[in-house]
């Protein structure tokens, strides 16, 4: 990037869900600092040809020579593809902005939250700086402003996740249940999910192809990611990996249960955060408020509190239902909802590279 | 209950939501101690005729005399009907077992779950023995069971909370709001929920008529009850205030975050419980399965843990995702699940009087 020419951007993966959102990103933004902006994609989706920013682009077919000239890749694509083609964007010499799990715990790879640890994002020895999942992401906003001023200790998380954080098959999933179990109203069908959707050829289950191992409709699935040691699952385990790595807190105590709800987009947490002084909530909002990724939404008298429902399709985490414990010292509890398809994927990942492009 | 005569039992609030699942749980049982069963309601329902274990019973108008001769009347009514009633009931000689909250924090009052603290029933200076709250209630078992092995110290509660919790209202506003979404699945509707629902004529928010705050569809809601003290509600409170006297620990540390979520009926729970020594996960298992009223069904690799579509409709608490804490020492985090009609309210409430009439 040196020099006065723009910046050129690339976008692997652009025809996926994430990368539709990125689209939609760019599109919405007042101006971006990019020279050109190239859309990469599967043999699959190349010759496509998308609009982005009033102007047709044609996508082109995942490539080394496709990353000749260009100075910062974006990837939202499946780990495994990342794995691999990260680190030829890298060796092509443009530093790939990866949004897959295949370099998070890297030492040599910078996980960033812009509001959080922007600078970090020039420490990049392999030329690959990773986006955090997006579980992590939807609280990393607020926690990064309370951690600054109050000192961060120990977070307890139980996660109210959203379909679509598997993807446009989880989205046609929900809606497909929501479908059969409709015009069933007048019994209680909640514990015959299985049966009703099983009648109605909807299937249920991993097994009968189902991004969910259990029905989500009517129900909640504690359960997301694979299966990792002493029963936690991966989904678990990256909030506390992450969350660690990205606040720069190695010791952070972290323990996090991970359950899949239906709702198609905006992840929320329930959150039990210990500080090492006490913290008012008024002291909590302030710091809170001053964020600009950060809405606080919070007075119960008024019926103000964040819900998926208001918090999607939108940029900032919504924050609120901040209160002090009553039994645990220096504790606040949280409510907090993110677009887990803009801030907990696209919009972070371009925020990213937009942190990579002005710092030169 | 004095002589060889069978207790008589009384249903106040028979033809309710709780009402007619008391009358389920007594035609599932195989015997029942009763000598009769009245079944008592308001003006409005006197006169209807129900069959109770193959017998018709006419339901009788609330009344003083109705109590005469009865030995437990079971009361599944409003906080302020049971406030009015129960003392007369007891004041005709009936011991009352009240599901609603107008008794549970009074001093003079057990509050009664039989596998924790059955020994409370006897002591009842004013004829009255209270039945929890249903989020309470859907963990007590579990942890009344780990308490007395591992002394608890310390919960961290996140609740996903069923629509029956908001009684038959509940249940119709979730089923409305499903029906007006279905159909709807071409575009991503989880933004526009409040308007899809709205167009369709069917309410949002309580000043709407609605029994919940906010859209509950593809939506989770972090509010039950009403406003107390410092940004808590009134259901958070209750799982404070009626864990630590259920449980006898007046010290107990509770911070709970109460959420509704789109299930029609059973409470699940993330429970992140300290103890005063170390649990070790086989340990906890057993302690859990010795327990009759406990299902464990945890075992990840096979797709088993709990979800309210296991627990609904059946009696047993259902306990998995049994995890020692990374992070906390002495801690597990477990998930529960359990049926908020049934021993999150009727069932407990009959098992009290089963426990009254044992005593004799």
């Amino acid at each position: 990037m040196a020099g006065m020419d723009k910046p050129v951007l690339a976008l692997v993966g652009a025809t996926g869900a994430v990368g539709s959102t990125m689209i939609e990103i760019m599109d919405s933004r007042e101006s971006v600092p990019w020279g050109e902006i190239r859309l990469v994609a599967s043999a699959r989706s190349a010759g496509k040809v998308l609009r982005v920013r009033g102007e047709d682009i044609t996508v082109l077919e995942l490539a080394p020579e496709v990353f000749d000239g260009v100075d910062i890749a974006m990837f939202d694509v499946p780990d495994e593809v990342s794995a691999e083609w990260a680190p030829i964007a890298a060796s092509r010499g443009a530093v790939a902005v990866d949004n897959s799990g295949a370099f998070r715990m890297d030492p040599e790879v910078p996980l960033v939250v812009p509001e959080v640890n922007a600078d970090k994002v020039t420490e990049r020895p392999k030329g690959v700086i990773a986006n955090p999942n997006c579980t992590t992401l939807s609280m990393m906003a607020a926690m990064g402003a309370l951690h600054r001023e109050f000192g961060l200790e120990a977070l307890v998380v139980s996660s109210y996740q959203a379909a679509s954080g598997a993807g446009q098959p989880g989205i046609d999933q929900l809606y497909a249940e929501i479908e059969a179990l409709a015009g069933k109203g007048a019994g209680n069908v909640s514990g015959d999910v299985a049966k009703v959707l099983t009648d109605a050829g909807v299937p249920v289950g991993s097994e009968a192809g189902s991004p969910f191992p259990a029905p989500l409709a009517l129900n909640v699935v504690p359960w997301a990611g694979s299966l990792k040691d002493d029963g936690w699952s991966s989904e678990e385990l990256k909030v506390r990996n992450e969350s660690r790595k990205i606040l720069g807190i190695p010791e952070l105590k972290v323990s996090a249960t991970c359950v899949r709800v239906p709702v198609v987009t905006t992840h929320a947490l329930a959150i039990h955060a210990t500080f090492s002084r006490d913290v008012p909530v008024e002291a909590a909002r302030k710091v809170l408020s001053a964020q600009p990724t950060i809405v606080v939404k919070d007075d119960p008298a008024a019926g103000e509190w964040p819900t998926p429902a208001d918090a999607v399709g939108g940029d900032p985490t919504v924050v609120g239902r901040i209160r002090q414990s009553l039994d645990f010292p220096n504790t606040l509890e949280l409510f907090v909802c993110g677009d887990n398809l803009r801030k907990g994927a696209a919009l972070n990942t371009y925020e990213i590279a937009e942190t990579v492009a002005a710092a030169g």
